[in-house]
Order: structure tokens, then sequence, then C-alpha cells
């Protein structure tokens, strides 16, 4: 069905009623605000922005899938924090030509990890627009202090979570159709693309037991999202070529691309934090608690000496810290 | 200065460097998330989008007024539940050819508003985009048990903040150069337009004394929120064409088009509620602590009658509920 036949208020309304309450919901789609409870006195705040074109093609993302994403990597910004995530806002930019039941796939997508999450939908806005746009606000709590940015200090350790370039190198198979490799390999790539998880029972156990000191979840490449935790917390960084953490998957199919994706490919969703050195055998200790396997890659050094990657000769290799920025970046 | 020289980063720099902490937040934009303190275990959340070519035109509108009227119409949702606002997040679509300057005059109307009402900026994402649009996020608390749309019944009394219409004629006299009318006159509807007041002080008085039953505030237009506070209530209206509040201004530049404007014109922001109709002593009493006129303009009646408009002859007036449906009526 069109949505120019269904209306704003119908479509609303067709959201309401396939979206279960949820704990902690007083009252929620359908009213001028939400009414939630919250838990502690201390609540983190998040949002992102996924639009069409610049941060999505619908040529190779399913609707359900990118509502999965949406969620995913809002859930992954509370990870970061060690946050406990809670409530979903959710506003939307969408085409007139656009079916009814896109919209609905979409909605299904966000349902899906909402539910494994414990995360209810409480709101939001929709509009016509002549670009498809997403803008999703996700609300949690801060059962312990949360990690921010800003607290690592020269000769902390540098740890990563999961592996890292599976996502960008799998964003390029999916646009590509002759991709070669194997197909169970090409498949696991892609889904790491478009199905990304995010590390909250890593994040919240880094917080509980206070081993991070700093931490920020890679969405803009390991090298960009460490130079905005290096700047935050006024340190450099030294980068171990051979430690970073690559799956069996990115070896086979990177070919002479090597660490570039590892090292500047977004969309990772892993978590990368600063420990004390003398933390790392406590760290180590407690991996199987983390939830996903934790990497050393490196450790920070003084400002002075900026951000690095080193081989296992100490030669310095020659990437920079760019990522991606939507305004000097154009699609 | 072009957006493409600033880039994100700097963009985000300069936000983050003009916006003042504010009350109970801990860690403000520039992290993962934002980390606040909440005050009350009741939290309301609202939600707002604002696209170029369906809710604004830059032709009659500044970026300040833009960013002034973004927070309003937040601002009342949470006035029409009784809450009080504390924390705004702001997701902004932007043209890569914007300058920075504009993005900066729209954040400084934010703030003019926001530190009238101890509203902090906490968070938000920006991404460059072929529109320009706003998405909007308000957390508040609830010091009183929120009114929702869902509380009146059959034979309360309908009552309506302020004055209607205004707003709707004012943005006709700002698309038309030659409007006709004196200039106070005019440059009062047009300012009801530009900075429309969100009746917080009214909402929360009505929520603490529990006098409103039902409220909701008027976005679409009177007709349409009252069909929404009716359905969600289950009852009918009927709406008394004189007893609607018509400013002097609206009064004397309206000509033929009457009450139209006042019953099905959008953007007054003022609030629509009901009260059992042996509390309306009691609410007169009070007018003064609410820092706004009320008015009785109707009553709920049986579902079954509907919403009608008449005059005091008794006669139905040939209007309907029809408001703005984003996906119904296109730009």
């Amino acid at each position: 069905m069109k949505l120019q036949e269904l209306g704003e208020f119908g479509l609303i309304e067709r959201i309401r009623k396939a979206t279960p309450r949820g704990r902690g919901v007083r009252l929620g789609i359908g009213d001028d605000a939400a009414w939630v409870r919250s838990r502690q006195d201390s609540l983190l705040i998040t949002s992102d922005l996924l639009i069409e074109g610049v941060h999505f093609d619908l040529k190779w993302t399913s609707f359900f899938e990118l509502g999965y994403k949406t969620l995913s990597v809002n859930l992954s910004d509370l990870a970061a924090m060690g946050g406990k995530p809670a409530y979903l806002v959710l506003s939307l930019g969408i085409p007139i030509d656009f079916k009814a039941e896109d919209v609905e796939e979409f909605y299904r997508g966000i349902r899906r990890l909402a539910s494994q999450n414990g995360v209810a939908l409480v709101g939001g806005d929709t509009s016509v627009s002549s670009s498809f746009f997403i803008s999703a606000f996700l609300v949690g709590h801060a059962p312990f202090r949360p990690i921010t940015r800003s607290g690592a200090k020269v000769g902390d350790d540098l740890y990563v979570t999961g592996t890292v370039g599976d996502s960008a190198l799998g964003l390029e198979l999916l646009k590509s159709s002759k991709a070669r490799g194997k197909r169970g390999e090409i498949a696991y790539l892609r889904s790491r693309h478009r199905f990304p998880t995010a590390r909250l029972k890593a994040g919240a156990f880094l917080a509980k037991k206070r081993l991070a000191r700093a931490m920020i979840d890679i969405s803009d490449g390991l090298l960009q999202d460490l130079s905005h935790l290096c700047k935050a917390s006024r340190t450099g960084a030294v980068i171990w070529r051979e430690a970073l953490p690559l799956s069996r998957p990115y070896q086979s199919c990177a070919g002479w691309k090597g660490v570039r994706y590892a090292l500047t490919g977004g969309e990772d969703y892993e978590l990368l934090f600063s420990i004390r050195a003398q933390d790392r055998a406590r760290l180590e200790k407690t991996r199987k608690q983390l939830g996903v396997r934790v990497t050393r890659i490196g450790k920070c050094v003084p400002a002075r000496s900026g951000i690095t990657v080193v081989n296992s000769k100490g030669a310095h290799l020659p990437f920079s810290e760019a990522g991606y920025d939507h305004f000097k970046n154009r699609p």
C-alpha cells in the first residue's frame, strides 16, 4: 500500500499496534510525549542519523537490515559508555512513493534487536521527505560510572574487541557482483556489515570492573576513532600492525588491501579502550565475561608523538588518521 | 565559512564551545553519549521533525527563528503533558553549500529559548544531506502525573489557552508581500507564527492541580488535534463558533476567512484540554497562575455525535476535522 493512501496517522497507528509496550513504559507511541520510568538517576542519551545515499544505499540494503542496523549503531554508542539501553525514539523522513510495507519491514528489523536487548520503542515522528532518512535517539541507564573518551593516560595498553575491517570489506563485497573468495567467507563478511553486533556485555563489564579508563566504539574507522580518544585524553598512540585482530575471512579475502580496512574502514562497532598496563593480567583473566575476544593492539604515548602504526620491525607505516567526515568526504 | 572547509568535527567543536553545560549535565556534547542526571523517576520524551519545504521555508524564515521554533514545538509537547523540560538532543541534515554561520545562527535561536527554560543541549548528530532537516528530541521530567489525551469524559468542558488562528494567519501574511491591515497587527500575527510560546506554566499547573483530564497541544489545527483527543478519549465534541478566542489583530486581518484559521490552521501551540464541568469555578479562579488566558470553547459529547462546530443559533457549520497529514496533504 502506498503511504499516500494510508496517511501519516494510519502509518503511526500501524507502527503503534505492532509495537509491544516494553518494560518501564507507562505511555508509549500516540500521545504528545512518551512517559517512561527511570530506574537510575544516571541517564545516557545518544543519537544517530542515517541518510540514504550518505550512510546507506537501498541497492544493497534491505529495510529489515536497515532497521536492525539503526538500533545496533545506537546500542554501540551506549556500549562504549558501559550503559544499559532502555528507550528508543525514531523519526523518519520518508519519500512519498515508499510502500507502507517497506516502512513496516524497517520496524520489524528494529523490533528484532529491540526485544533481544530490552529496548522499548516509545515514540517518534514521521514526515514526507524528498530523501529517506532515519533519526534515532536512544535513552539508557548507567548502572556503573560511564567510561568516557578522555581517561586514557600515557603508558596505557590499547585493546579492541572482536575483529576489525570485516564490515568495510563486507560492504565492498556487497557492492561488487564479482567477489572472489569462498562463499561462506564472503557471506560472513557481508553479514558483519549488515548485522553488526553492539558490544553491550563487554562495555558494561569493563565499566563495572573499572577496567577501561577510556572507551569509544569504532564507527568511523579504527584510526579515526582512536584519534578522537587520543584528542580527548591528550595522548598519542602506537598501533602494532601485526597485532590487529583480523578474522579468517578477512585474511583470505582482503588481498592487496592488507590491513587498510582494518585501520580505516568504518562500521565495525567494536570497542576500543585503554587500560592501565598493570591491569593487563586482570583483563585477560576475565575475557570470558566480556562475551567477546579482546586483543591488545598498541599503547598510549605522549601526545607530541601523534598516532603511528608500526610493523614488527618498528618501521612506521603510511596510514593517516583519516576516517570519514560527513562534510569533507562527499559521497 | 563553507561547511566543507570547516568539516563535521569542526562544526561539532564550534557548537560544543558555544553551548553552556547546563544543570544536571555530567557530560554533554562530544562523547559517545551524553550523561545526565534524572531528577525524578518519571521521564517524558518527545520528538519533532522539521523538514525544509514541508514544515518551513527559508524564504520567510531566518535560521535564528528556526532554532527558536524547533525548541518551542518540543517544549509545547511537554507542556501538553504537564512536564518540565530538561535535555535536548538535535540531529541536523545540512546541505553541503550551507554556511557555518547559518548553522550557528540556528543554534543561537535554540540557546535563546533553552536558557529561558532551563534546557541543556546535550548532544546530537550532523550529516550532509540533500535537503535541510532538523530532528529534535527533548527529555523532560514529570513532577506531576502527566495529562494524556485519553482522559476526557462526556460532559467535560473544553478549554483552550491563549488565542487561536494567529499563527496560520501570520504565515499567510509572511508569504504575502501585499498584506492589508495595520502594521502593528500584521507584525503581531507574523511574530505569533515565528516565535510561538509553549504553555509550560499552564500545562504544569493544570497537571499539578489535577484540573485537566485530557490535554493536547494545537500543532495541526484545533479541529484536527481535538479529533485526536476525542479519539483517544472515545468522545465526540461540540465547539461553539462564537466562543473561539480570537486576538484583536486576527479579527481585523482575517477578513472573509472568518474562523477558518482558528479552527483548521496549525502551529498555534496553545493547549486544548478538558475539565470536569464542576471544576469550572475552580479553573476560572486560578486563571492568574496559568500565565495565560483560558477560554471555554465547547464540551465533550458522546462519540456517536462526532465533532461539530455550531453557531449561536445552534446551526452546524461546515467544518471537517481535516488538518494536516504529512503523507496525504502534499506540500
